[in-house]
């Protein structure tokens, strides 16, 4: 069944977005429903807003709608905060769990915050713990005995490189390890089932294929067999059992809910709200059936008019997620000018061009043209002109 | 000068509102900047957002505007995640910078999520930390050399009783230990100059006396000569010196910046941003002058009004906050029975009835009127109803 629903999203007239993998589109949900919060529900409500809108209840409401997408039972995901502050909460709590070890295993396709945050918690700790970093395919031989908890992102940012959650959970957990997914390349891109995967957390981020705006809260998911048992370092007071009884002791609330640690985001939390709505009635296997027919269609595409770009994903589907990255040389310039010409990817460094499909709203007749103009852009080296070769930041 | 500016909010009609010390209420500037930013920037600009619409900037802009507030040099204060998640990095960072010392002061009087973060950071530690916690008018003996970090909230949330952040500071210093305000009761409510009182920490949140709407985010500020040296436990990769270098390595950025963590909340940063417009031209020592004034004719009111109130603040206005707090055993069903009558306060377990007072869009006559109207609920027992007995979940 087709998962298209480009009518939901408010994208700008003749831009092609491929990069729903960094930053989603506006769905035409959200602008009503953040003006209603905004002059209804603060600007007319006030402080009982916390109340008669229900903004407490909301961090959990939400994810149960993200959970869904990620097989994960009701109940056992919270909204919060940023997916760095997300990834510190598992990883603490997973070194409590494994008191007598000393090692973090990680892979060199992590996203860069993720080792940062293991780094600095590490750091902090002054327990002589030790972040191992190996290369992807490495990492099922490294986790040993000696391995406290495994941190993966699941496909890697640069190249949808995809990892088997199935398996790796299951060796970790054959050494003794815990195991923490960084789904942020995962969640609404490819199928996930947490409950069946059996990791002990998993955390990610909704501002790319959960199409939540920028900066929109992370989700933090603990397996309710061990949720009311976790040590939450970051012992805010919504986390609290009974917060509003302002008690000078901390008691952490039951399950899930400990991960929550400040006052939610209320205006973030309702534009991801409204942004889950286009969800209604899709099934993630038929998503992603049509993320790989584009993907298959883009390589395709793109290898028989531009010979000189390379493949850096995978080309088999099954071990991609939901991008497609080539190596260029000139990459960056040529990304620019692609920009420039609305067909919209990013760039990685040293040689990245990255493609997001995101089947809600792109279609095949999009990615047949966006393989055009890059053809355009390469073939006629178009990149090749001051203004794409200024090197500048790229989010 | 009057500070007075009730234009410049969207006050709903009839309302007098007491509670701008829990959620302010919405700037008049702020649905129109938000709509915009949802709407044009993220829906029209999508990943350029970043670049083009200055997101990634924000945190450090609305930064300097919070810091002139609270007589922090530009650049010394970043915006970001929440209280709590502000709370643990200072102290993370302080006990890093006594590693020789084990106790941890605070006091009854602060807010329980700084209790509970600080007792989180210890227990996950493990290096046999303490969190000693006095009664507010025994932290000045309590500071001795064996002090590592001072947490204190400067405005107690109950009473509105206000430390003399100089005067503990200069002890905290005489003594050695590393001084951490939190002024989330302070910030746009006092006059405040953290340049003259030398604290190396200062903390807060932006939903109180700042407007900026439910769940706004949170600020930090690092004494400058210090900000290149402390050690970030929150080891974020939009605080390493070049996020988009994505180097494996963590590098922190210089100064205050690298107290960023993840990625910025847009939408709340930019209803925060358009909110602080209405500090424009605003002296906060006006501004005191305006709130003393307000809250010494409520207490005069009340007192001549209701006889059968306890008055919980200090009496002498030096020794108080921007709010006025009293006893009253039916406490809260009284404050139901207000809220009903449209006079907004909110009520703390287990007796507190209390009034925030914000001159920019209250003035002495809803201050009389406030008065009026709790001697109609208390001199008429109004409150001695089944629906404001029925004891509910307060804010």
């Amino acid at each position: 069944m087709t998962v298209l629903r480009k009518h939901l999203f408010d994208l700008p007239e003749g831009m092609i977005y491929l990069d729903g993998n960094s930053l989603g589109p506006l769905p035409k949900s959200v602008p009503v429903r953040v003006a209603q919060v905004v002059a209804q529900e603060w600007g007319g409500h006030l402080i009982k807003g916390w109340n008669v809108d229900g903004w407490m209840a909301q961090p959990s409401r939400v994810g149960d709608l993200v959970g869904r997408l990620i097989g994960a039972p009701t109940g056992s995901v919270v909204m919060g905060d940023t997916l760095s502050i997300k990834v510190y909460q598992a990883l603490s709590a997973a070194l409590q769990m494994r008191p007598d070890r000393r090692v973090v295993l990680s892979d060199t396709g992590n996203f860069p915050t993720d080792l940062y945050m293991a780094d600095g918690l590490i750091r902090q700790l002054g327990h002589g713990h030790e972040l191992a970093t190996v290369d992807p395919e490495e990492v099922m031989d490294a986790i040993t005995d000696e391995v406290a908890a495994v941190l993966l992102t699941q496909v890697d940012y640069r190249t949808g490189r995809m990892h088997d959650m199935a398996a790796i959970t299951a060796r970790a957990h054959a050494m003794g390890a815990v195991m923490i997914w960084d789904l942020a390349h995962s969640a609404g891109a490819v199928p996930v089932v947490l409950a069946a995967c059996n990791a002990e957390f998993a955390v990610g981020c909704t501002y790319k294929y959960l199409n939540g705006g920028p900066g929109a809260p992370a989700f933090i998911y603990v397996r309710p067999d061990i949720a009311d048992t976790v040590a939450p370092a970051l012992a805010g007071w919504l986390g609290h059992a009974a917060p509003f009884a302002f008690d000078l002791a901390y008691r952490p609330a039951p399950g899930v809910e400990r991960m929550r640690v400040g006052t939610p985001p209320v205006l973030q939390m309702s534009a991801l709200e409204a942004a889950m709505e286009v969800w209604e009635g899709v099934e993630m296997a038929d998503l992603r059936a049509a993320s790989i027919a584009l993907s298959e269609t883009f390589i395709r595409e793109v290898e028989a008019r531009c010979p000189g770009l390379t493949l850096a994903s995978p080309r088999d589907p099954a071990q991609r997620g939901s991008q497609v990255s080539f190596r260029f040389e000139h990459g960056y310039a040529a990304m620019q000018a692609l920009i420039a010409r609305d067909v919209i990817g990013d760039f990685r460094a040293p040689d990245i061009m990255r493609f997001g499909f995101t089947p809600l709203y792109v279609d095949e007749g999009d990615v047949v043209r966006a393989a055009e103009v890059l053809e355009e852009v390469i073939g006629g080296r178009l990149w090749d002109r001051p203004e794409y070769m200024a090197r500048q930041r790229v989010t």
